[in-house]
């Protein structure tokens, strides 16, 4: 369980499997969001058919609603949600430090406010991994914290904070069918970065994060961030770049040795009605489309390029009907997972620098 | 084009085939309502899986937006929102005098004034035809006045001038790939209700509708209206109770001698939170389903009861996930389609009395 195969390489890109409870995950792969338990207006089926393989489920959000011990009641997640692929959980602690009104961050935890209710709750590395294994997530996260990139003490600290804790989530840890992944922090700072990655490696768990990054720091300094990290994180283990991102992010982060990408933005781009092609966006509400028969991008092969033109689509954003979400959702996940896909055959047949060629402007 | 075959009856109960030039309607057949080219939150593939097999849309809210002419250029409203089966669009009567400020109502047709940007409009039997025939389903129906059930004189007028605009919607009629078919009106009054059902009879159009029933009307006089009205309308032409119904009332409605029904009411309790079942309904927001994990209905075989628990669904809701509309609405419609199925069979098999048996109180 939890071998990582490296099928072929490109210089630091390469293509692998890694072997989950769930199933095999082709890398490089791209995980959309489920944050509450549902990839936001797509069904189970609907993200097999898109070709989907790995989801995100985030704990803070399943702690709080409906809670980790009745979703363990009802069979854990994967029954929950009925998604037998590869499921993933993160920490919590992005959520808690972003999303909740803090009262207390100490050496032992955070106390802090739900959004949802108003109650204190309380996270610890031991308590996030408690909510993880009721979960069952096949990768479930160390519980670390993610500051703004740029204030050095904060980092300083998070980065202490965040090594102690992932000890503290290893020794916690009672069940052998979930892979637990190290969080890196250290915002743009060489130095704490190296720090880092150097202790999360030490740890040699299945797998490895970068965590802190696309979080308002430019790209060059997450580029430069990511080749330090990824050079000192083994090179035999998948690394998983949190949060991230763009086709332009996810050719450049594998280019940079990177498996694993999550992010909402497929899913919350097509609720704000704009539609993801690999080069550039389209938003649909805009009357330039309102006669257009075309889809949103001929080459496509989702559901939604097969059957509908941008005029439709445009009609049912202005009609706030719901199905335009549900539509440029498959296309925008689509369009990620068949980059993933692109990706891995053009290192495969050893053209992904014309790839990288492609991408070389975000 | 446009024969309608009875296969087999049970009483005034019949099962038959009604051949459009989208394919063959299987009746009593089901259609769920796609107000603005959408059945809301379901995709065509999920309706098609469902077992739909005609869908209706709302002249009135085309009409108004995106526009029929832009329908049209797009390919017409089959193409627009890629339904390939049967659709039938209303007259937009309906929606006049249920939802626009309405200005004026001449002999002519009715002046408006839009829901959506309050802007003038005008509805007439010739226009209610151009725009259906721009849209291009396979069942148009001639325009009418629906009024509130119980008062005589508006009734009577209404009676009046819906044979006068039917008249007029058959002369104005283009296109030989539509059947028009006409509405029966007159309220509660039987010597209305057999006074519009010889005139609509007298015009040997394709098929025949009852309008102006589930209205406000008790269920005993809906039944009596519709004893009345399907004893004087054409046998060997399909007949439609327009904006019904719930199980009880289209079980009831075949025993009368109906074979097409359409209504809102399954999508619309789906994001009310409400499942339908064949003899009751679950609100899922209740407390009770916390930690059900049962599906919704165990002899349901529809993707929702197949794959989600009760607690799940009932998570979703909360979480305010779009998800659980799309799944309340395919199990709903899936409810009702199966219903018609299971119509069918019984009549075929000798067994509709049993059937209605089961039916014999709301």
């Amino acid at each position: 369980m939890f071998e990582f195969h490296i099928e072929a390489t490109a210089a630091n890109a390469r293509v692998g499997s890694f072997i989950t409870p769930h199933g095999e995950l082709k890398t490089p792969v791209f995980a959309p969001v489920g944050t509450q338990a549902s990839v936001k207006s797509l069904t189970p089926r609907q993200l097999e058919e898109i070709g989907a393989t790995l989801v995100l489920a985030n704990t803070y959000h399943l702690f709080l609603r409906p809670g980790d011990e009745r979703v363990a009641k009802l069979g854990g997640l994967h029954r929950f949600m009925n998604w037998e692929k590869p499921i993933l959980t993160d920490s919590g602690g992005f959520q808690v430090f972003s999303l909740a009104q803090i009262n207390q961050i100490d050496e032992d935890g955070v106390t802090f406010k739900s959004h949802i209710d108003g109650s204190w709750q309380r996270l610890t590395p031991e308590k996030s991994i408690a909510i993880q294994e009721n979960l069952g997530a096949d990768i479930i996260m160390a519980f670390d914290q993610c500051p703004p990139p740029y204030e050095r003490e904060v980092n300083q600290r998070a980065v202490e904070r965040t090594h102690a804790w992932a000890v503290r989530c290893l020794e916690a840890k009672k069940r052998s069918d979930q892979a637990l992944f190290g969080i890196v922090q250290g915002g743009v700072f060489e130095d704490l970065r190296t720090k880092s990655a150097e202790f999360i490696a030490s740890l040699k768990l299945p797998g490895n994060a970068i965590g802190g990054l696309s979080v308002g720091e430019t790209k060059e300094e997450m580029f430069r961030i990511l080749e330090l990290t990824n050079e000192l994180l083994p090179k035999d283990k998948p690394r998983y770049l949190m949060g991230v991102g763009t086709p332009y992010d996810i050719v450049q982060g594998v280019a940079r040795g990177i498996d694993i990408f999550d992010c909402v933005l497929p899913t919350r781009l097509a609720r704000h009605t704009t539609a993801l092609r690999r080069k550039d966006r389209l938003n649909l509400v805009n009357a330039m489309f309102a006669e257009d028969p075309q889809p949103i991008d001929e080459t496509c092969e989702c559901y939604t390029c097969q059957n509908f033109s941008r005029a439709y689509l445009r009609h049912l954003i202005l009609a706030k009907e719901m199905l335009a979400a549900t539509l440029l959702s498959i296309h925008n996940v689509y369009t990620l997972i068949k980059l993933t896909r692109e990706i891995r055959q053009a290192i495969l047949n050893r053209s992904f620098h014309t790839l990288l060629e492609e991408f070389s402007a975000p």
